[in-house]
């Protein structure tokens, strides 16, 4: 085998460690937490699906691209809920995982995910914050489905839920005035 | 809200039940089955990193979607495996599903995917060729690293498994030929 694919092949088997990474989130059910390969799944179909609510024009492929690989970094560095603090141990963290992790690819597709992925965390480009937006609504979305279940068991408040996903906006003013409506619900029902 | 968007975020929470959909296969580690959430993430990533391996020139964001929603209907239809007999009933169960969970979206984007799941089961352009020969690696790489547990648990012999696999030269000779190499050394083990 060329030396070019036996890398590659090594990468398709070491992410295969994403789909024991859990979530702090649940399914839309509530059953069970969500592992971030599941997770990046859905958010490749969001991607795909409500692009026409992103506030700029975006290239779906490049956004596509960007959810599925956003959360390989977190097989060495942990999940982190969208209310945690980072500090600069978790960021270097992070970073160490990016460049052992997309440096087992050869150099061409390991400079593409590196910048993807740093794309994604500056979010200062239409195709990072849409991906952001979503990255943001599906946990909303599942714990409105799921009666906040994970807001609840970390309380986490409506100031707080408010505060974080108003960032949506963002992306997508559309998503958010959708998320907005939700969290609000969660009020309503004193669940948050 | 508007109905478009309604309609969107329905189908969005339906396949969120694709994550309860588990295959015959295991993870590479083999510590327990695989879902098809996990299964159509990991083929993206196969698709955005092997597409130069295919034996024609492919649309990798059709690709991409391609895998990301073929197993869409086995919400309703069930797992299917690739050395079962699909009769005539299955095709009928798969079709109505795709019908039902593809109708939830507006009517563009349900004839979109549609259109996408349909062209990657009948397997007549690059793209479903390409898309069909990940579908069949990921497995076939999953039972090389976890000691082919679902081959064995399955009882699935050599003459059926390259018989089967073969096919992927349809769509990557290149792809074939690395997944060959990985079955006879299964064989050689006395695994199959």
């Amino acid at each position: 085998m060329i030396e070019r694919m036996k890398k590659q092949m090594e990468f398709i088997v070491e992410i295969d460690r994403i789909k024991s990474i859990f979530r702090k989130t649940k399914l839309f059910d509530g059953s069970r937490h969500e592992n971030d390969a599941e997770h990046s799944w859905h958010l490749a179909m969001m991607a795909l699906l409500l692009g026409e609510y992103s506030n700029e024009k975006i290239d779906i492929l490049k956004t596509v691209k960007m959810v599925l690989i956003h959360d390989i970094v977190e097989i060495d560095a942990g999940d982190v809920m969208v209310y945690d603090v980072v500090d600069s141990e978790k960021l270097k963290k992070e970073t160490s995982a990016a460049e052992r992790i997309f440096g087992i690819l050869p150099e061409d597709q390991k400079a593409e995910f590196m910048a993807l992925w740093k794309e994604f965390e500056v979010k200062r480009t239409p195709e990072s914050r849409f991906a952001a937006a979503v990255d943001r609504l599906e946990p909303v979305m599942q714990n409105y489905h799921n009666d906040a279940e994970t807001w609840k068991e970390h309380g986490i408040k409506y100031g707080r839920i408010r505060e974080i996903n108003e960032k949506m906006k963002a992306g997508s003013e559309a998503l958010w005035e959708f998320a907005h409506s939700m969290i609000a619900e969660c009020r309503e029902k004193h669940y948050i």
